[in-house]
């Protein structure tokens, strides 16, 4: 449980700088992120290097103790080297090219972008790979931020057509897989092939979807040319790249394999992406100062898988932000809280975005732990509060990893694609489904993992599935092998790796575990909600319901009032037909939970808990005090059962 | 009554096509139309044909016994061709350029597009068009869809300075005529036109009803071209184009003209339009799964004017669509209920889309009558119910044509388009404002003929102009000749040819027949709605007003309760000053129809009737079971006369 | 109080010209506008010019005793001109070009334009500049109407460039303060600088506020090249330009200095106004057919201001409009009524848009005094009505000026920009706060001043600053110079001419007279609402908070409910660290004038009251008839003390 700031030395005057580190160290922080978006600074003209500010930088914080994490500035190229190539600007989807005059504003395929990116990371690397403080590198910055991925370039269009050639090696299997007899939409050869912007009308959905995983490629194919270089001159540090929260344009799984970083980091702004993300109103109205309960832990869960069990929290809000359509104060406690909650699902580090408000430029509304004139913030206070409450408690401060948590939750990129390609009804999001079992099984007080489909599974004892548009002869060999209770949610297995519906029907290869077929599929506008009970919880399908047939030996658990069936169970297999009100998922999740043996308990409102290293931490996102569930003699190693809004408590496991 | 399918041997397997044309005969099937977007496998290459593919689809389906429809292909350009000839791509609004990689992109004017086009279907009408199973031939498809129409390219420039010439031989009479005067928008010549995007505000509105008008003749003009090909090589063919509901960019009467069709076929989609339009959100809401009553009848009605007494269903919704914004389910019995509803408005076929499920492309959440793994879908099992019947009953399998009914709406393509570019207030909308007019007239169990303000409207007792901007000479003398009842809504005379007030105000011409001048309007928004009661039945304005003088000899039958007239007669004329409420509209209709001596009865919410060759047809689309209302001793030839929700019954008439 | 009328004499015969000329002298009208718009009639081609028209038109109307305002042409350039200098055309933000078709398609940076500019106004001055008709000039037409400034063309460009080097002389000084070290955003020169659109995320927001201030600087500088024509060739004549209403594209403070008008002309269109801008929904539904009793009155007091005592209305709505969402017609007794408001609020002119209702063009649902057939038009029988009243009331038309009020509100153009770069939450409109904090004191009876915080204050007893983002010494040293109580709301001091946050935090130099300071700021979604009471008047804070602490010496005088203060008090100066609910604003308001010895009566629903030269104006903008707050023995000049809705009373002040 360690603590960290984001910094940006040269924004400040070096007198400060000393000043600085130390008061960085008496609060308690030990580490401390620089250099990135710098490199108008490390080299101000195309090939003259100006080191010996970073330099003074370096080692004025690691003369206080700090430990480093440097940045490559590949996410902000400086005004020279767009003028001598302008080309690196990227193109929007209806063909404008973006401009230099904020950040980002990069092809992420021009290869005359990526060998300048390669230039000055080695140059940075050879310089300050094996300083001793330094124990960790960053690449670029959140990555695909601000919707300049996918870029619409002739560079995106010349490397995709090789990327297709590559995967589909002739043009003619390339328009059998995608159906281009349809319209006529058949390519004479790759050269021809165009990118799926400014079509009339939908584009061929598996061209949208290839597309996609090219880009996704592109992405990680860019941040690893930049590890090999890290890799060669700094052998010895944690490589990283910081995530963002809720965002899907790459498959983070790909991006991580073959060694590409060692700690997947991540940035939480939890009360700026409540606002931002498709919930409903009532809660983030209710929410509004808090975040959602699960907004945050979402992701941490999920960045655990990416990092193979190694996240961090690269940038945590510490205050009010300034990207939101609204922007509150978070409510009293909420910074420090979010400490401990990261801590509870498994960081090693959680480091606040920023040291100080930049009074100036795009930021400046956006807090640190300090105001800019230097006294700690209201936030940098509560890190204050909890930095000394670790160090004076050895429970806290010398935690355990976290164990394997008994439910897995399967989230997939591909399918995050597919479903926005083919949304179908405007209501349907497939993340907002996976969200809303997250929610549902956090609510009962378990611990999940979150997990590629690809994963090993066989030691978990209940996995939602809540859907997966491709369902492969590996997941169904997995599930046939397994013991564990499993849960499909609707549209799984209705799409092949073409982007096509399965001949036999979805939901595909799940017939061979649980046989019956989808009929007909239907979006349903708010207005439209079949109604259903489950072990006696009421509730609707909403948004999406399917028609389905169940074949010999499939058991119809429940049924809609105009007897289409909505939930079948075969074995240790259940399929829902539908996305369901969301007490339904939490009693579809109920029923499961107990086949499966995992004991539940529904959490008071707004209260969430986590286990980690043989503790339990609780915390309270809800307007009302609560009690914590905590055994009647338990030891805390933090606080107490009653929680105020904004409150934690941690006691120790018996 | 006969059954058509949409089929595209070219996106199955060989190895399928006997069986398909066996099963679609054995369902009852006697037309299938094929070839539409195959221009790729026609001509793989430039100047390359392979028609084997093709000779063995049609033998295939005529050796079966079916007639078959063959489509030209040109709503889909092969990439070859666009690759050869990059201008064929049309211009959006905003000067960018679509792409390849859909359909529909082309450029109505390209020079190129239409030589290309005229080669492409001359070759196939030489190879098939004396084919004996062949009976029509369909151009391109849905011409307009997409809003490829209109194209800002510098061909429809030019098209469209040398139509300008046409219409005003002088640049002075044109700027004359257009006012150019107002804003110094005076034109030195024909060649310094341009189009008008992009202009800082509003362009002239004759210079953008002139546009449309233009663009309304390309459409037609390009379908000629086909028509004069086909003609000579298919002259006994029925040629015909596939429109579409609710559709207004080109004159559809225009484009019939002078022999351009023999059949005016449309496609049919009900409950993907109820959710396009612009109903209101309750009634979205109640016909979500039924379609609005309403909504393929007004087609229906419209098209058979179109077609001349001839009109065809080419693609006939058959289950779950893709394209709206939510695709529900419909209820069971619909996509029979479409059928008869149909016939019953005097379709000669009815071909549903498509004969199975493509599970790859974009219209793979299409559905069609079988599903992807070719069993026959839920909507395929009741069109071989509604198939079985006909069979089984003379009266449906030889039924009559329709005769002309008592009641006329009048709907005009140019009032849509001049009150689009004037709207003047937001929620006005033309064609919403005829369709209120017509839902009251069915509501009223009545029979409505559709036709054009200048067809020979002397045979009918009630004739319905909701609105028309231009009221010229030849509509007053119909009047003056006629013994009918008129009501004219709001709007009605506001406009001349030239997109300008007439000189003597509002309702101009119409006033030697209704002495009344327009002295101001207003549109109001939803919160404005001024109060007036008709017969008893209470009501407001909704979206517009005018306030109106009754000119000597002219009766004020009813007025707002700030005393404005709202309802003016004058012998058989009436004139509605406002866009009333729609009871008040029913009211307005109720007195104009006992004027006229025609006989009306309120029907069932959610019932309608139609007559049809000695025969009525009562549909339920209502959520409740109704009583048809036959007479007590009726003979039914299908059905009883409680009709459950998707509900059809047909009875003799006395 | 006299009365004007614009008037398009090429739109009509030259026969009309005459008899239209008699008619408003008839009418009670005694000046005219022509000329404005008649470019290609004045030069039909490039150096051809034809006079003898405006001659002719010049004549009549002087013959007939009116006095002329002529307006210079240049808001729409000929299209010989366009297609001589394509360039003249402006540049969207997305890149496009604005096409010829409309009008204001010039590019205010163009130098090409500016030239033709000059010549063609030189060419008119010199012709008519003497004439002793023509008593007054206006400049082009409402300067940066329909967004075409800003134009983001090569030409804004290059002048961008320049007036950056002008304003920071180094490209380093550029740098630093810009701050540009932040994401890398260094330029290596002036000309390296970009335009700030198309970036990916946010330009930095001095980026965006110095483009701002530039554009504001290049609309004044094309007004003034045609000002220094106009004063050279027509030196007697009252030069001006006729702004819009709720209009902060530029600074019109500095438009108006050093000379450069005479007079402030602005174009009053209250209902269209009041459908358009951010009112409540409730208040637009309550007001629609009368506009909001401020929104005429709020710029009538600001262009009073702009003209240094002198403004006339140079355009007034005179019934319904044609460019608003919705156009109602205007409640009976408006017309008139906005002339007397006018009037009240020291108009020396009302000048009514238009002669006569254009049957042709644009314009042609734009209402006017005459019908298109030549009947005076509702609006035109009530200016008859109010032309008589005046002409018959010596008080009314001897009327004297208006005096000083005790009341200054202060608006400030660069904080509306400042505030719409950074609006930080969407519901935040600085000008919407600043008209909410007018409505206030208006309906507590106040006559207020509009002024520049740059005005000399000491002469106020009260002055109410909605918002400032930057104060400067000069600002507080008029606070410690004055007598006045003294109001500032959030944000005042939040930012400093550089656009960044102040040193010394929030309100910056305020707290040398109010020691305080902000620590955190919030936007409100609209579930958020902080309550509090303020002298027993319930409410909360919307849209904005601020988390502030009031430091030695600072009374806090109300609170909200968690505790943060609400109302912070320092002697004569007051802080208001939110924007409060309505009547919480008033209830500041009301203390603050008790305190300033200022008497106020809270007015009727809907009514409003003026004095001016010994007579205070009463209006009814209600939906109910009101008592007028006069005297028992008041003598009135016009009316009686009870208004229905739209009626005017005038009675002399004791």
């Amino acid at each position: 449980m360690q603590l960290g700031v984001c910094y940006y030395p040269e924004q400040w005057p070096r007198a400060m700088w000393a000043d600085d580190a130390k008061r960085m160290v008496d609060l308690g922080i030990t580490h401390v992120r620089i250099a990135e978006f710098a490199w108008s600074r490390m080299e101000p003209r195309a090939g003259v290097f100006e080191w010996q500010w970073l330099d003074e930088a370096v080692e004025t914080l690691a003369a206080a103790g700090l430990k480093l994490v440097l940045g490559t500035p590949s996410a902000s190229p400086p005004k020279w080297l767009i003028d001598a190539h302008p080309d690196v600007l990227p193109v929007r989807a209806d063909g404008t090219r973006w401009n230099f005059g904020s950040r980002r504003h990069y092809d992420i395929s021009s290869e005359t972008y990526r060998r300048e990116c390669v230039r000055i990371v080695a140059a940075m690397a050879e310089r300050y790979g094996r300083h001793p403080s330094i124990v960790a590198w960053q690449t670029d910055n959140e990555l695909g931020c601000h919707e300049t991925v996918p870029s619409y370039s002739p560079a995106a269009l010349g490397r995709f057509q090789r990327w297709l050639q590559q995967r589909y090696e002739t043009i003619a299997s390339l328009n059998e897989v995608w159906g281009n007899v349809f319209w006529s939409m058949e390519y004479p050869s790759f050269d021809a092939i165009g990118l799926p912007n400014l079509t009339p009308t939908d584009a061929n959905p598996i061209h949208l979807l290839d597309f996609r995983r090219f880009m996704s490629d592109e992405v990680a194919s860019f941040h690893r040319e930049q590890i090999e270089v890290l890799r060669e001159h700094a052998p010895t540090a944690d490589l990283l790249h910081n995530f963002m929260g809720f965002f899907t344009t790459f498959d983070h799984y790909r991006f991580s394999e073959d060694n590409a970083l060692d700690v997947a980091a991540w940035d939480s702004y939890p009360i700026a992406r409540t606002e931002s993300i498709a919930l409903p109103e009532e809660q983030k109205a209710r929410f509004a100062r808090t975040a959602h309960p699960d907004v945050s832990a979402f992701d941490h869960d999920r960045y655990r898988a990416i990092g193979k069990g190694r996240f961090w929290v690269m940038e945590q809000q510490a205050g009010p932000v300034n990207w939101a359509p609204w922007n509150p104060v978070p409510a009293k406690g909420m910074v420090r809280l979010w400490a401990y909650e990261a801590f509870a699902h498994g960081a090693e580090l959680v480091s606040y975005f920023r040291w100080r408000q930049c009074p100036y430029a795009q930021e400046q509304m956006h807090s640190g732990l300090n105001l800019p004139n230097n006294e700690l913030s209201p936030g940098g206070l509560e890190v204050r509060q909890a930095a000394r409450e670790i160090a004076e408690c050895t429970a806290l401060s010398t935690l355990g990893a976290p164990t394997r948590a008994s439910v897995a939750i399967v989230f997939d990129y591909e399918t995050q694609w597919m479903f926005e390609i083919q949304r179908h009804g405007k209501t349907f999001d497939y993340q907002t489904l996976a969200f809303d079992y997250y929610e549902a099984l956090r609510e009962l007080g378990l611990d999940v993992d979150i997990v590629a489909s690809l994963a090993d599974l066989s030691a978990y004892r209940l996995v939602v599935v809540p859907s997966i548009a491709v369902i492969d002869d590996a997941l169904v060999q997995q599930i046939e092998r397994s013991s564990a209770q499993w849960v499909f949610g609707p549209r799984s297995g209705s799409k092949t790796d073409a982007f096509a519906i399965p001949g036999n029907l979805p939901p595909g290869a799940l017939q061979r575990v649980l046989p019956m077929q989808v009929l007909e599929v239907e979006s349903l506008r708010p207005t439209l909600t079949p109604a259903l009970s489950i072990e006696g919880t009421q509730g609707t399908a909403v948004y999406w319901r399917e028609h389905v047939r169940a074949n010999a030996g499939t058991r119809v658990a429940a049924q809609f009032d105009d007897a289409w069936p909505a939930l079948l169970i075969h074995g240790k297999v259940r399929y829902v037909a539908a996305w369901l009100s969301h007490a339904l998922h939490r009693a579809v999740l109920q029923q499961a939970t107990r086949d499966a043996g995992i004991e539940t308990q529904l959490l008071a409102d707004g209260l969430r808990i986590r286990r980690r290293g043989g503790l339990t931490f609780a915390f309270n996102f809800g307007e009302q005090p609560v009690q914590a569930p905590a055994p009647s003699h338990a030891t805390f190693v933090l606080g107490a059962a009653r929680l105020n809004t904004g409150d934690v408590c941690v006691w120790k496991d018996a």
